[in-house]
């Protein structure tokens, strides 16, 4: 872009945002990568905007001069979904960080999408009500919503594309719209709340949510397990589901992972496989659910549950679990994450674990094993040494044999992370004639490509 | 259209399908209408592919003679989603009704679309497992989700949205698609398969289903109760549904209506709004719930619950909810029933029914309130007598004000039967600018305007 016509954008946006425009390159640069491996690409712009009427401003700037929009949360998205391929303006959407409407009464609240998990959390604290969606970061649900998130409780209460009622979201024709009303099911039209769930940005901005709130269980306990190898604890897990246990979460560590977390955070649990459980209900429905699963996990070799009641002790308990990412990275000093997943039919989960296990051997990387083994979904959580690119390249065959291998057992690439750049190359795989209809309706309302461009839908021809 | 021409395109619909084509007025008469009160208005064929080539082949035709295309389940829809507006093709789906696979392990089925529900039920038996989705009709499940149908279950297991994990469907340019994977959740790509639920024919043909299996509970009671008013029963619902009770069914019969299924039945329940209610679970998870929930009913006034465990007993009680609609018919000697459906939130509903009693009141018409209240979704089921016009224009100004109560408390105009022709008239209404993007879906995916048109989405300029 000519230094003129970049000049003469900058003072557009600044009119409309003033000091909430940046071109400073640390904003940029923190703007363009997020948790990721993949190498930054900043925007040429970021602007924060404070309304919707300045995001249509923005949009508005953007269409005229043909400039990419890349909407951003938390930029914690981890398979580039933020990269600024081709420049263009990036919406940081954390200023919009409002709390509308707490609706006890129809147990819902509607909240700006810049709004992120921990101040929704502290937000519902005392209220009797929770949010289940949590991926393992602070990010915005604006954030979740456009990667179509979900995380360790999305076993017993879905994922982002369960627990949304309405969006509202500004498209690239300018056109402020709203998904759906406050009702909790209707029949009226193109469900465009789903359709705008899990789309990356790439068809508008979404700028207000509101969300399906839950009621707080009356009781919650927590338990670990360990078992002698990994394929009894997914056996466990598989017999748990299809045993029709509404269980809350089923948390799987590898061994590998175990021996991280003890190190990272001064533990001492077995370093064997192990699974993380949680159960919500009234007491008598949780020791239903306990002993339940308790027979199936020693019916596999399954220790005795090492089980907690108390708040504190949970949280300590699940400190490991959340703590799994930062210990990985931690067994590498100076290393960068390079995260994967996928998510396969529960009965083939088993298989998956082990195949990709003794894939892992060979490669002689470190790639500790996490899931979400409840919904058959489970993440490589690999730190990469930037001192050697030989890592990158293994990690990315091993990425490679793990997609190919969730497709082969009728998975999808992608449980939970999403598309972005990092799983692009897998969609006319995993989706066939389908991706024509994506882009069909991609190109229907965002007939310039100005949004997200790049993203989770391949270029034509590209295979 | 000139004689030739309908002669020639008989012949090729013919030497494709032989035997399963009709062009025979009463067939046709048959493929025009639905459940309901709307005008039949024939298509010019009927047709009954056995397979998805034949389908392919069908919609070739059909694009070659820009024919208006118009997929048919089993005809219960009650909004005018099968009327042949300009003619057409009407392509009944009941031929293709294998059940493909029941995979238990993965807690799913595959199933061609022209299953019913009764022979969906009947495959399932024995099987440990159930499909939670009803409407009160022997729907095919592709109909079901074409309309986003749900019924009774909905309040703790979702509606055909939640209940679906992935759908192939031929589209208008002859290409055939699989929406999704197996697997219980994924980040890949946009979500074509909330997308195709619920847009009643207009964007393609539905021709399979994968649908969620769910474990069938340890043990199932049914309870009824009693209230001295609606607005009491009500608030038991909302008051239930607020606690986070995971009730299975919570349905309103309204006091007209119990009258009606007494006399319809032989039955002497006591002739007063009346809650019908189903848990699921364990049996001290079911004594939990039945004890919090009959203690809110108390505190509202309601008597002591009528409850059965026994399996014989709860399908007798049912059978009063069940037998709701012929019983209101029953009432009016040849009448045709007007039926109506709304959603809103929770907390409104109370108001939303009592207003609506007072129209009803005042309108002079028999239309009993039926409910599927733990949603905040209700019905009017008014028959009427064909040999009095006033009747249904009666009716349909009550449904009207009925509509604009719901919307106006944040509500939509279906919660369940959809917008066929019905409701087109408040598909503007309720979404603003969102109608722009459905129709820009629409002509990216049916640039012809083949695929049940006139349905769904308003004509432009139509207000």
């Amino acid at each position: 872009m000519d230094a003129l016509l970049k000049n003469r954008i900058s003072l557009e946006l600044k009119k409309l945002l003033g000091e909430r425009v940046s071109d400073q390159i640390e904003v940029r640069k923190e703007h363009g990568a997020g948790f990721s491996y993949h190498a930054c690409m900043p925007p040429d712009w970021v602007v924060s905007p404070l309304s919707t009427e300045e995001i249509v401003a923005i949009v508005s700037i953007c269409t005229t001069y043909q400039l990419p929009i890349i909407p951003f949360g938390a930029g914690t998205s981890i398979e580039g979904h933020i990269l600024a391929l081709n420049g263009g303006v990036c919406v940081d959407l954390r200023l919009m960080n409002q709390v509308l409407e707490i609706d006890t009464a129809n147990m819902c609240a509607t909240i700006q999408a810049g709004v992120t998990r921990n101040q929704l959390d502290e937000t519902l604290e005392g209220s009797g009500f929770f949010f289940p969606i949590g991926p393992g970061v602070n990010a915005t649900l604006g954030g979740m919503a456009s990667t179509r998130a979900s995380g360790t409780n999305a076993v017993r209460y879905g994922t982002m594309k369960d627990n949304v009622l309405s969006l509202k979201a500004v498209l690239p024709n300018g056109q402020l719209i709203k998904t759906a009303s406050k009702a909790r099911k209707s029949s009226s039209g193109y469900d465009l709340t789903r359709l705008l769930i899990g789309s990356e940005g790439t068809l508008g901005i979404i700028t207000e949510l509101t969300i399906k709130l839950h009621s707080y269980p009356e009781a919650i306990y927590a338990a670990v397990c360990s078992f002698p190898n990994v394929e009894a604890a997914v056996n466990t897990a598989i017999k748990t589901i299809q045993s029709g246990v509404a269980i809350a979460k089923i948390e799987l560590l590898d061994a590998l992972l175990m021996n991280a977390v003890n190190r990272f955070s001064g533990l001492n649990y077995p370093e064997k496989p192990t699974l993380f459980l949680e159960f919500h209900g009234s007491s008598a429905e949780i020791e239903g659910q306990i002993s339940k699963v308790q027979a199936i996990a020693r019916a596999f070799g399954g220790d005795d549950f090492c089980w907690e009641t108390d708040e504190t002790a949970r949280l300590r308990l699940w400190r490991a679990r959340t703590d799994a990412a930062p210990s990985a990275q931690a067994m590498v000093p100076g290393s960068k994450i390079m995260s994967t997943d996928v998510c396969v039919p529960i009965s083939r989960l088993a298989k998956c674990i082990v195949d990709t296990q003794t894939d892992i051997a060979e490669t002689g990387l470190f790639a500790p094993i996490l899931g979400h083994v409840g919904d058959g979904n489970f993440h490589l959580t690999i730190p990469i040494d930037p001192a050697d690119p030989s890592q990158l390249e293994k990690a990315k065959a091993l990425n490679e044999r793990l997609v190919q291998r969730a497709l082969a057992l009728e998975g999808t690439c992608s449980g939970e992370h999403g598309i972005g750049v990092g799983k692009l190359v897998y969609m006319n795989q995993e989706h066939g004639e389908a991706v024509e209809v994506m882009r069909a309706i991609k190109t229907a309302i965002d007939p310039g490509n100005l949004m997200n461009p790049g993203k989770l839908l391949p270029q034509v021809g590209y295979v």
